[in-house]
């Protein structure tokens, strides 16, 4: 049995504990929020755990074996590094830390302790990506060309950081997971129209080969869109997360390229053919990844997203931030 | 009546020819194409007209007024300058120009010649950017925060140029025609997966204000997306143009902002309203387009689509040249 | 303080325990259901509730005030009725009863004992149904045409009421509560592939003026469809209910007529103009409905549906059964 | 070489006229139509075809082998007999004729003289329904359970039929074609607003089966649906017409039905799996049944939609207007 821990009972909170409350071999033992208000909504729904105001309380108990953070990100890094230094296993929301050392930090002191480190990329345990994931291995789509995200809605503005810290690590944490080559620079614009922090950006992601990533993240748009366009050389595939049934179709579409004698006279053809759309596994995302989790520590595995895939994901972060700084300008990775 | 010959019939020069027949004050009076074949096809339709292999023909003949240049766009700048030459009035494909110095030498020789320029901004004359040009000049979108634009579909692949001087052409001037303020600063990514033009590319635009614009274009998608959206602080618009009945929609929703003592205390609420759909004018926008390059140049107007307008195209597609060189880096306009 | 009893903890009772759990001024004292692993379910997340199999006993108990039932179509005669001879208040799952003398005890019963009796037409209470019933009351849509709807998806069959006793009940009381005249007759065909019971059906209502009514229940569908429209002469509308923003939109299209001397010569032109999509409100229906039950019982209100209403629709359902039996014969209500 | 006259240039005669220009063994040699003003404008496309207002020129003319008949309903019969008489082939615009003995004097006419009838059931030569064809004679679907239809837009009201005489014949033509069954007996329920033609109308098709086939035909509603479901036991699949690229989409959905001791515990269990849509061959239907037309004529073959198939068709509409006057009740056929 895993007793967890919850610091932060905001946003996300209510659905870690729920979820972690609902698994057989783990058991939601306590649960800490700076809002005492919180905290007797909390007792209300989990009369048996404890409840404090103080995260010290959790990291410390040695009734915890485990945390769960989700608070905001400039946090993580503090709260993760106590609960190691506590022996605690640490479950932490995305981004994994507002920079690269504070990242390599943490994975190093885990290592060390020989604890897990979990960064919850929830949409890595929802069916849609692990469809997409297994057509990518299995070479269905071929060789990718491009990876193309925009995840648009109206609000939510985060004061401490912007757009895409909010939005775009979901997107890079997918990116990371079903593409195999890993990037290789980085380029970000954007605009601020309030406090300073962009509330609409773009980001361009290179790799070695000539694939290319692009990211649209906005605050202000009147629609939202969940849509990612992903071009292979054998097929394409358009994933909308907002459709309830057909999340996924792949395109039985592509070019042909022949070379004849000059390149001026290149020779593209186009091949348009079925359109199919696979069943999606609807199991909810983040109930797989606390089982996910629970399996990992009690089993000592290292998870797939473990703290160097919140690594990466920071790594691209922190790049769009430098290239922000210098108006578009590539920062290698 | 105006006479006028149309140099090109490859895809768009039959539109051209069809529409400028079609018009009480003018006369389809000559077509020019370098493949014979072509031409029969033309006699077959225009049995009175005189077809051509040599463009001199037609730039040199008497009976010409003005020409309608419908060729590739290395070929506009010394088809226009001499039909300019020849006192003849041009319109001319979009995008105008190779380059800016081209444009600005034509822009003078008309100017010096009296003679009108107009440039196939086409879009500019559909109901749909009519109306959003409508709204946006009457303030009802309020003040802009973005205009962003994803025009890809699956090719069709251009030999002499890249995706962005392919398709982003028909944004800029869109872009350029309703918005009021003018850019400052360019920065492009991209890529090519087959003969160096890239194919797939993104374009950011910075204003003088804190407005954004965005350009997502690529020939490789398995779908086709013709989508706008603009941001204002009263009002938001999504263009979809695929949409056969409601291509606009107006979105009455917002940020609201209150700007409390401290910047981190910076209160943003959300409106959510109506939603609606205008109607929007059905005429074909060439033909619309055609009537009104007759018209200026019988009633020697100068167009809102004049060389200048094509010129401000062709500047920031030269500037996305640059940015792509220098890897996304911005470039002052 | 209302105290209420929940009977019947299958796919809707929870709905109803939740939300009347909710309302201050009402208190959740009692569950009813045949399965015992469901009461204890029920214990668990209400621990302070008195659980039974036994429907009597909340019927009976002098705690209870009002009793909602959401059982089986084939058992609301039995259980209202004698909820009402022990003196309780009623609300009722739809379809309020198997036949129109049931439906018709029923009302006489509560009356006798100034009773309330509330039928469970959920979606009499949701912001779209809201909305309509507004637009047609100010005469926005005008004169009604037609009212025509589809509700069709794949299951969940029932064992012991047709797709027209399980489906149709809502868009009955929907037409029932916007439409101001009543249906004077009704034709249904439809066809049973499984167990005798329609599983695919289409009813026909006719009106003393010219507008009809039409319904297209499936239980076969391989895709959902909530599909209402409702054309007026001024105006018409279209309810997509599984569009999650814009679910309700109004279309300034109409039908001029003009009738010159001969009726063959009948001047028929459209009109086609802006599209809008007003903001609804998205409280949830039930618990709006089960706070109305409160007050309607409380201060002693006749709800707008009540029995009567009730019966206005199993009246209709009646005459469904009685014309699939005469293969499709008009039946007047 | 076929040489075809065109009877008739309204709304559908120039797309005849065209289609038969384009083939290479036929040959478009006379248009008459009552207005000579649409004469003027045929001459102006085809400058050496013969044009008139009288029909018996081109009935009675050596120079034809065929006439193509485009006019309203009501002179189909007239003009198609003395077509036959004066030893033409007949190809005629849907539906075949007024009436079913009409029908049958015009099929057994054809036969004694062994000329060619051909119903112009345009849309059996679209690749959708050949897709669709395709799918249930090999078995994809396996046995069908119902065949649902909604044909509805606002306009064009005609004078001499009314909306199901109008729409319908083209889904009946296609139920005829796509489904093996023959179907057995019919009801309608509809309703008129203007001049006495219903405008709204809805048909019930009965077949010897448990297969039911439905209709929604309406001239008055806001938006444009064309929307065929036909649920199978294997496979289910919607037929969206107004869809440019997925026309066709095939649901690996289904009910499963155990029947166990008693009815009542009938248990139903549902199947979802993927979605597919097939490539749908885009060539113009009208130019592939043209040709169809001269390949039988030609070569003395019997078309698939042949008089027989066009009578099937008047069976069906002749039903509704007797089910119309007796309000729904269902007519064998």
């Amino acid at each position: 049995m895993l007793n967890i821990g919850v610091i932060g009972y905001g946003y996300w909170g209510p659905n870690l504990a729920r979820n972690i409350g609902s698994i057989e071999s783990a058991s939601l033992v306590s649960v800490c929020d700076l809002n005492p208000d919180v905290l007797k909504r909390v007792s209300g729904i989990y009369p048996n755990i404890e409840v404090t105001t103080d995260f010290n309380e959790i990291i410390s108990s040695p009734k915890t074996d485990a945390v769960a953070i989700a608070t905001p990100v400039f946090t993580h890094y503090e709260l993760a590094k106590k609960a190691l230094e506590n022996g605690k296993h640490v479950f932490v929301e995305k981004p994994f830390t507002s920079s690269v050392p504070q990242a390599e930090e943490l994975i190093e002191l885990a290592d060390k302790k020989n604890l897990t480190i979990m960064v919850d990329h929830t949409f890595l345990f929802t069916g849609a990506v692990r469809k997409i994931k297994e057509l990518i291995s299995e070479g269905v789509l071929g060789n990718l060309y491009y990876f193309d995200s925009t995840r648009v809605n109206l609000g939510l503005f985060q004061h401490d950081i912007n757009v895409i810290w909010d939005l775009a690590p979901h997107d890079f944490s997918i990116m990371d997971y079903v593409v195999e080559e890993k990037p290789t620079a980085v380029a970000a614009t954007g605009v601020s129209h309030f406090n300073g922090k962009e509330n609409i950006a773009y980001v361009t992601v290179y790799f070695p080969n000539s694939m290319i990533g692009h990211f649209n993240v906005n605050w202000m748009s009147p629609v939202k869109v969940r849509n990612t366009l992903i071009g292979g050389d054998k097929k394409m595939l358009v994933w909308n997360d907002l459709e309830s049934d057909e999340k996924i179709k792949i395109y039985d579409k592509g070019v042909e390229v022949t070379t004849p004698e000059s390149i001026y006279d290149l020779l593209i053809s186009y091949r348009s053919g079925d359109v199919w759309s696979p069943k999606i596994n609807q199991t909810e995302a983040l109930k797989l990844e606390a089982e996910y989790f629970v399996d990992c520590v009690t089993n000592n595995k290292t998870p797939f997203n473990d703290g160097m895939a919140g690594l990466r994901v920071v790594k691209i972060l922190e790049a769009t931030n430098k290239s922000l700084r210098k108006r578009g300008e590539t920062i290698p990775l």
